[in-house]
């Protein structure tokens, strides 16, 4: 549905952006270079190539090596500039949460031409957007970020994917409203952060006589 | 070799009880309900996937979304009645008794209508029974209730997938004597919970002299 | 590229290794001997088994149940020598080395055969080669070793994928060259853990004024 090289371009930056996040985890960890350079490639590819799996696709990453490029920058740019990096943190939060508005909709759009029925091609678009965070704090042992109660991840991907699984049973899903669909879940995340947005917890908490 | 109402209303029997072990993991460790509702995801659904992405076919939960509807239905019921659930602790072990019973023979069963050899037949449907469970663990966390040395759990399971390899072996597998496989499985989980069965530690216990 | 039986057997020679670092892990965390054998699969056959869904062919292992026997093999050898074999433990570095560098080529050599961009499949022979450790650690909940900062685990997997890959660009791969590839793996991974060898770090440490 997108132009190939407009799908690369956005594909890129959002490995780049996720992958800085894979790297300054390493770093914070005190993690050597090399693992830096491999964990920013599970997080900046390792949610695409699961999708991919589950799709039955060769993996975009496998058959085009142009996407280690921004994992390799991003290893690179963390291992220069990580001191002053922390000035940046509101930065890099809304950076993750432009990779997180691009890969939902890019990632259902991915499924929907794989010929995915709609509720599963926003779920793996949904998998596209977390799954490479999920892998990073998994192997990096950390608490995965996106089950932290004290903020809301899923949610906006899931809107966005749903956005785009929608446009595209309406026929209308395009460049513009698939930007659209992106503008939007990048705006929700930096809504969550900003005002310290929550979903209920996992149980309904009920009153003494409940 | 089932019939595909069957097969499917088995599935989503199976899929029901491992997500609500998914979603009460959730609820215990104070994860927000879209978490839970993820965590009962891969917990009810992790084990086919990895099967089927080993075997190489695309994802029945993929091709059919009514594979959700058990997930959404857990994530649900934790939600509204988890304070109540504890009392129920016993009958939950026998419900992921019965998970793993269904799981290690339909999860065998497809892996050898695919034409996979019978031997690794019945591993993929050991990794379909305790794959989900183990990718909740993982992800969350915890250690993984597939190594606790105090509880046998991979043994039953191996014990129905094994029976149903030599069951289609004999040309004998059919309704009936999957079911069979079904409830001994079941039924030797069940057994090992109630008397505290243990298998041997990995490395032999030796004499001082020996 | 290597004939069908030498390349069975490297194979096999290299599951029983790595399967034997698993089953030791098993040992040390008191799992039982079940979880033991499920333990030195993942670790043997993880990396292979990753790197054919990515590629997108089934499994080896899947196919020829006898990679199960290195496997049994691992975890029975463990169970009854276990009390002897920290006396061996640079011995078990030297056989984990050994794994390492026929992995990383095998690995290599089977993209390539996949038809895979030669870049991509040095990577791929590093997923291989790495792979499975890294389930491993990941499973049992242990800081995964390719990250660890003190060792150099993941360079010369790389080196010997690398020289593989550019070995078969100069139509020089042959059984000759790419065990020497091997060896020259080996014996970079085993001077590694000789000597203390250390990668940079994630990140440039800087002096006060930098």
């Amino acid at each position: 549905m997108f132009a190939e090289r407009t799908q690369l371009a956005l594909d890129l930056v959002g490995v780049f952006f996720f992958a800085v996040t894979g790297a300054l985890l390493a770093a914070r960890k005190g993690f050597d270079v090399v693992a830096s350079a491999l964990l920013a490639g599970m997080t900046g590819l390792g949610g695409g190539v699961i999708r991919d799996l589950i799709i039955g696709v060769r993996p975009a990453a496998l058959e085009h090596p142009v996407y280690l490029a921004p994992v390799v920058l991003a290893a690179g740019v963390v291992y220069l500039y990580y001191p002053h990096v922390p000035r940046f943190r509101r930065t890099l939060l809304l950076f993750d949460a432009a990779g997180l508005g691009l890969f939902c909709v890019t990632g259902t759009e991915k499924a929907l031409a794989a010929g995915v029925p709609a509720v599963s091609a926003a779920l793996l678009g949904v998998t596209s957007a977390v799954g490479g965070g999920l892998l990073r704090d998994v192997v990096a042992r950390e608490v995965p970020s996106l089950f932290r109660y004290d903020d809301i991840y899923a949610l906006p991907a899931m809107t966005g994917a749903a956005a785009t699984a929608v446009l595209w049973r309406l026929d209308a899903l395009s460049v513009w409203t698939g930007v659209t669909a992106s503008v939007v879940t990048f705006a929700l995340r930096a809504l969550a952060v900003r005002y310290g947005w929550r979903a209920p917890l996992a149980y309904r908490r009920q009153a003494p006589d409940g």
